[in-house]
């Protein structure tokens, strides 16, 4: 099996609101469920790392210890601690990327911070004006692609629609979907409807129809319904989605949770219905995704949540090996300066 | 009793997907139910309405019709519609509230006719920069306000400010919330997150943060945890917000139902736990809150869902005559002016 085969991840082991047990803890569970596909590399306090699984298990299992000095705070400012930290564990991830010595990067670290460092240290694949975060939400049928989902705040309308061509990418290499329909989220279906920004968009993206399969507008009831595979928004409307729909599983939860304290009866019911909510949950959870891609940087970033939990890592860990596989970041920078052509000669 | 403490409400006939039949089924529902509290007068082509319930019914309980010959399609222009169709069920029912023959206007027809015809019909209140479409969001606690929900695609810092002083009125005198609390939704809850138009925003509400009960920033996940009273945003992130929320319960009530069809266990489960689920999904349920007003407009007016079931505009019915007993406009409009007179003095 080539190296390749076998895409090297370098795994932000100081990132996340539980780290370094619960990053140790999914790359242990990932490096023994993927042994033949991906190799992982803990990058962090090794001190602190083996206190979470001894070295011997580590190495046993093909895990490399990393060692980096500092870590960035999941409060602290992304551009300060950039300068100022050179040896965060997130720093030492982009080397590691930037000097071959890894193809992929996992973090669940503050998210700020993971763009600032990829932006700098990896920078933008060659024509992509913004990089954008990538969520991937699961829906009625399957799943869909929401981006941008917290990169880039004040969107133009030109990146939203290298959101569609990032988007239509991914979907198509890393989730094998065949022609992926691409949405344009708004707040009607017509096409004079929504701000100035989305009506550019719409513009923009209905220009390119035929090469984007771009079905048009989608409204906020469609993300689920499993007629649109790529969904593209602004960073500030697609983040407040995301958190929106994050939290939903735990109302639901905790709804049924207070009623089922009222009676036996309902316990029971609940007892019976065990393993429908088992697959309720776990088709609504965001932990079986595992993370968000931050696509448009010159190298694989997978952004895990913050809470994340060994699954949730594991998973991260699983994606950001199929997009190396895939080919992601290539393909992504094949069809933008293909983009960038077609402009020159019709411009 | 007093006419006043009996508010009359002129119910547009014609608007939503399934009228008149819903509506009329509403409004029997409603003056049945409130026939102490409130009037219903029927607006709209009285030989369809009387085709739902004869006129001998309605003229029982109190529902007078008053003829509109016209009715403005879902998919209609709502400036095209309001200049052409001075006769619509839309139109009527602003006349009716202008000329004093009714207190508050419910319709279930196409939002923006609605906005348009109680914009021009009924102008806005003195002050107001643009008038809000509210929504009453169910959270685990009881519920909030999140407005705009999609009344202004492209607001404007001193339009969420006076979203949230519209807001803070509604919640305090028709949900009786003491000192309610003013959240900003955004992306984070450090006050430099968000968009140029939401940094602004939070200086905004800031300078005025006492006044107003303002708690900063909220994020997508707080909307439903029941920690703010009041939700501002623009109406392009509020209405794909809302739109999503909504689809929830279907999605959910989907994947339960074909997980039960595996299984005879999961079936009597399920049985046991009826009154949990009926529980759960009036909690969801959009339908128990009835509508959304349109605060800013110099009059009440309240939009039901396009779908809105007779239970649903029943509700909506009790909303609106809610608003006008505790004289909501009124009080927006007191608000204001005490706010252009504070910028007076101190500008």
């Amino acid at each position: 099996m080539s190296e390749k085969a076998r895409p090297r991840i370098a795994l932000d082991a100081m990132g996340g609101d539980d780290a370094p047990k619960s990053v140790v803890l999914g790359a242990v569970d990932a490096a023994e469920r993927y042994a033949n596909e991906l190799q992982v590399l803990l990058v962090g306090d090794g001190t602190a790392i083996e206190q979470v699984r001894p070295a011997r298990e580590l190495a046993r299992l093909g895990i490399e210890i990393v060692q980096s000095s500092e870590s960035v705070g999941m409060g602290e400012s992304a551009a300060t601690s950039y300068r100022r930290k050179q040896d965060s564990s997130i720093a030492v991830a982009n080397r590691l990327l930037t000097e071959g010595r890894a193809d992929a990067i996992v973090s669940a670290g503050n998210t700020g911070a993971v763009v600032t460092a990829s932006l700098l240290g990896l920078s933008r694949i060659k024509g992509v004006l913004r990089p954008a975060i990538a969520s991937i939400v699961p829906t009625v049928h399957g799943r869909c692609l929401l981006l941008d989902v917290g990169a880039v705040a004040d969107a133009k309308p030109a990146n939203l629609y290298q959101f569609a061509v990032m988007g239509r990418v991914y979907a198509e290499t890393v989730h094998g979907t065949v022609k992926p329909r691409v949405g344009l989220l708004n707040i009607g279906e017509e096409r004079e409807k929504g701000s100035d920004l989305y009506k550019q968009s719409f513009r923009l993206l209905e220009e390119r129809a035929e090469y984007l399969n771009f079905i048009g507008n989608v409204e906020g009831r469609d993300v689920l319904g499993g007629d649109v595979d790529v969904v593209v928004c602004d960073g500030f409307t697609g983040n407040v989605l995301l958190k929106f729909a994050e939290s939903i599983i735990g109302v639901v939860n905790g709804t049924i949770r207070k009623e089922l304290g009222q009676s036996l009866v309902f316990r029971f019911g609940a007892l019976l219905m065990k393993p429908v909510f088992s697959r309720l949950k776990s088709r609504l959870n965001y932990e079986e995704v595992g993370g968000a891609p931050l696509l448009g940087v010159n190298g694989i970033v997978v952004i895990a949540h913050g809470s994340s939990s060994p699954l949730a890592i594991r998973n991260a860990i699983h994606m950001a090996a199929a997009m190396a596989q895939e080919g992601v970041v290539a393909k992504i920078g094949e069809e933008l300066s293909r983009e960038l052509l077609r402009e020159e000669a019709t411009g």
